[in-house]
């Protein structure tokens, strides 16, 4: 089969291997489609993630979606031809974070396509993958795998919106525009925010946050110091920090209401980060860190299947596997693109 | 009457002023007797607290308890003679803030000795002062005056800790061991955590946070990263940094478990500040600022009142006013003081 | 002017009185339309509302929407022809629970419509009204005022939703599909549940529920235990009880998931009442009253303004006051009858 | 071996049975000390507690602690001659409640001495029961295994006190002073509770609620209407019912403040109660129900083997296994015995 496997920077393969065969409590996923993602995406710029470093060579891909077409002996839920959303997690179920019903702090997690592990874990850009009964969760027959891979990234901003608790007539800021900013975008107004203002140094990312729930965009490198103009100090009760840029968490510390929220989802550079600590303390402002996503990959499927949450306006091009370097290419250019699919084919 | 009035740094000094008359609803306070915190002695060094410079003398000090002395037309609650600890906060009562519950975040707060607000405010190191009737809560006959000026910093910590939600069995860790650090091990234990360890440079202070309820001390400066040794990493539930000092911060941000709490509560270098935040995304750490206190003055005057906090191992000298100078000096040594009291006399 | 003014059971009379002249701080309001609410219809068939029984005739209605017709001196943030919807809440803004953010426990609050203080506070069904500054919220010059008057209703619904903490995700049961479990699906859906099931004893209200966010609509009087059959126990996360009827508060308490939440918003009947409440220690629930609203009249005003949450689907009839005897008729026929306006004219 | 084996109302047998051999996981524990719990009596009295009803004999007891004797292949934390507090409780840790950090609510839990499973569960109340190893946990070497044993009900205490949030300078209010109520005083005081209530209809164990921390006790049959009198009425801001008294609860919903917390940790009798539960609404009280306990078990021994919560005055007198029918004669007189312990020997 092939298969998009990462060999360093700029080293992305289309590799052939073997059809992996299911252990007794796992299944074999033909994929639908994947979704590109922004960590995919440091691996094949730069070998890495933050502190994880490519060490051998690994799949990517953990945003899929799928068909059953091979079943262990002891999985019960799931018959060939069920087409799937597949949560990339395998939390323990075990240690003391999972008992406490925070999985996605998991000390010991399975997760597709990262090398945060030695060996590395392989993903799902792959004509076909393994994955366990409890990740595998089914989607309608008509829905569109593209869709159903989005469920991932959905998930991840579930959390984020969870971590600032009820957001209903809530005034939000999201700084950062890409996928995650947008689906931000329409998870808040899902949650019943009032105003939802999205910033990003591009405006064709906006155009889609804008499609995708905002009210209001705001691109930040236009204008001057906009977010923090005396007016519009201390105006928002949540920020979410989508951009993992030290610049927008200061603008985020400066425009939430003093006693307001902010929740950190992007990844901010490792080591040592610059920003206007004493005002968390002044303005008694709530810092929420935000990893991941434990059961909200579940209220992912469950959404996109309903068609609540449409996320369409997102979707940029479509790739076969083979052309997974194109795809790539596409993905890593903020101004053309939002999310790149691979399909199988 | 005498008053210690600040002119500028190193500028203090034993002014006369006329005793001041109250208004229908004030009270005249004969102070019994005041501490001196840490941003009594930012102004007697450098003649401002962060962004705050003085601009015209003023009178300062904040933790005071005295005796009514004479009393407005509509007081009712209050006698001459009573002896009350004094609340430094006279917080509007009518903006959002303080109609949420929240008047430590009001937007026009009248505070004891400070040059926040231009006029500035006077404060209680005088032989006289001014309060409201909501200032002013009785204390117990025989109670030392020293103790109850400790209200107002344990009001601080009182906040503090309830900003960190329920410590019933939690594993604490406060870094910095001055008054706000003694006291909140003090209030850490009083609500329920079972372990407290305090972090500090010097090992005076530590001896006073052992007595103040400290389960254990590390002097961070006797030993090579204690703190962030493989064992001792993502231990604490709870971190209290009190140090104002971002190695402080960043030791914090290294111990505590995933998914656990810090609450910021010394003050941090005005301006931009250095920190391992992608830790707080990636640990799914909650940053919680803690600004002053608001019904917590209630609490920390009853605690104090009832002896079940007792905070006279702080309590280091005493001097009369006129020689607040050489008080201001001592308390400035943190080798040789951690609370300095000024009588009247 | 005419007023609907209730002198004791089925004694609902249009009485002529001199127009009111507004105080400094106050407006005159003329009636754009009122909302007939359950508790009138109390007055109006009984002379009572649980507890407060009718001393003194006295003018009904609290659900209230007109134009600004006369400004005392000190009034600012308003002119003359503006439409507003009209809080009818006074709270003192003063007393403990204000100060906490809950002034819908305001201990001393002035309500429209009302026998429950002495003398009996006068509401809004009269051709022209008094109100404060705060308590109008302007709304678009276009908007109809019968959908402006549901401002009330919708706040006490975004109150019990608040109530129950985040609503995302969650699947819902309201029992009761009155004004009150109708605005709740509305709510419910807004705040991002996926599953609100409503039931009632009746198809017509039923229906209304449906149209307006209901996914699922149940008529327990067709069924034979639908609700608690085996499969449908223990299913819901939150359950709002608002019906006031102690069957369904049972039913809420057998088919609510352990660990799961109940909102009681209905308001039960006066003295002693009787359910499983053993239960409610066993599946360790959460029994929560929710009594009116506070901030959430801001929020109900904002999404109707909006069109965000539509209330047209629950607007029956519409009666000038000289006819509200008829309207009063018919508002208390829950199978033709939602809610009916009263307007000037 | 003997064993404490319950065959119906008052057949309660001292029979011996073989000593059980351990699993490859589990532990054999020898019998150090076991607490007379209320539900143990209810199997002695009605041989059934609430809804569960004996169908076959089987061993009581859950309150155990005691020794390890033998170890099954598997295990590695724990060695012969290990002293152990032994929790009750198998969850499942598998079950959705479990995953959530509530695995007081496990579905397929196992828990000593109870007959709400068929085959019922065997207890502690045996020279040598089995147990697993996470169910141990290591106690001090001169640890007094009596107060080992009253972890187990320590733990409920800790639970319901979560339950309510933080207790740190609240006013609380107990009804019930038996073993859970008087546990409750010593649980509120550590989390920091500055006034805590106890009522009982007796003197004689209000004075061991005392002994235990509470500040204040008040036998409500001496008195009329002590605690709804004008003055006490919306005092306390937390009421902990411990009685299982319809009538305690009825004064809870009366003397808790508004906005309010009650935790329901005692039994109600099953089926249907009688309560003002109409003010639950009316005043917004959270009445929560309380059960078992989660990892409140690990606190309960860490702060009985530090001696920061002392049980001592808890204790009334010990049996040996051979005299368990005095021994439940005795704990079945409220007036003579608050906690009466089972020994070997």
């Amino acid at each position: 089969m092939k298969t998009c496997t990462i060999h360093g920077p700029k080293a992305l393969e289309i590799e052939d291997r073997p059809i992996p065969k299911p252990g007794a409590s796992e299944l074999v996923i033909r994929l639908g489609a994947g979704g590109i993602c922004g960590s995919d995406l440091h691996y094949y710029h730069e070998g890495a993630v933050g502190d994880f470093r490519l060490k051998k060579p690994f799949i990517l891909g953990h945003e899929v979606a799928g068909e059953v077409v091979e079943i262990g002996a002891k999985v019960e839920s799931l018959k060939l031809g069920q087409r799937v959303a597949v949560n990339p997690t395998r939390a323990c179920l075990r240690c003391s974070e999972c008992l406490s019903g925070r999985s996605n702090l998991c000390r010991d997690v399975f997760f597709y396509g990262s090398a945060s592990r030695v060996p590395h874990m392989d993903g799902g850009f792959a004509e076909y993958f393994i994955a366990t009964e409890r990740q595998c969760l089914p989607i309608p027959e008509a829905m569109d795998f593209r869709l159903a891979a989005c469920a991932e990234p959905l998930a991840v901003t579930g959390h984020a919106a969870l971590r600032a608790g009820s957001l209903v007539g809530k005034r939000v800021l999201i700084t950062g525009a890409g996928p995650i900013g947008a689906l931000l975008a329409a998870t808040c107004r899902f949650s019943g925010a009032t105003e939802v203002v999205v910033t990003d140094l591009l405006d064709e990312p906006l155009k889609t946050a804008e499609k995708m729930g905002a009210t209001e965009t705001v691109n930040v490198s236009h204008v001057e110091n906009t977010l923090t103009k005396e007016g519009q100090k201390n105006v928002f009760d949540v920020a979410f920090e989508a951009s993992g840029n030290l610049k927008a968490l200061e603008s985020c510390i400066l425009v939430t209401r003093v006693g307001g929220k902010i929740v950190q989802v992007g990844s901010l550079p490792p080591g040592s980060s610059t920003a206007p600590l004493n005002k968390i303390m002044a303005k008694e402002i709530d810092l929420l860190g935000s990893f991941r996503f434990a059961d909200e990959y579940r209220w992912a499927v469950d959404v996109l299947s309903r068609g609540w949450i449409d996320v369409t306006p997102m979707l940029t091009k479509t790739f076969p596997l083979s052309e997974a370097v194109l795809a790539f290419e596409l993905a890593s250019d903020r101004r053309r693109a939002m999310k790149v699919s691979l399909v199988t084919g």
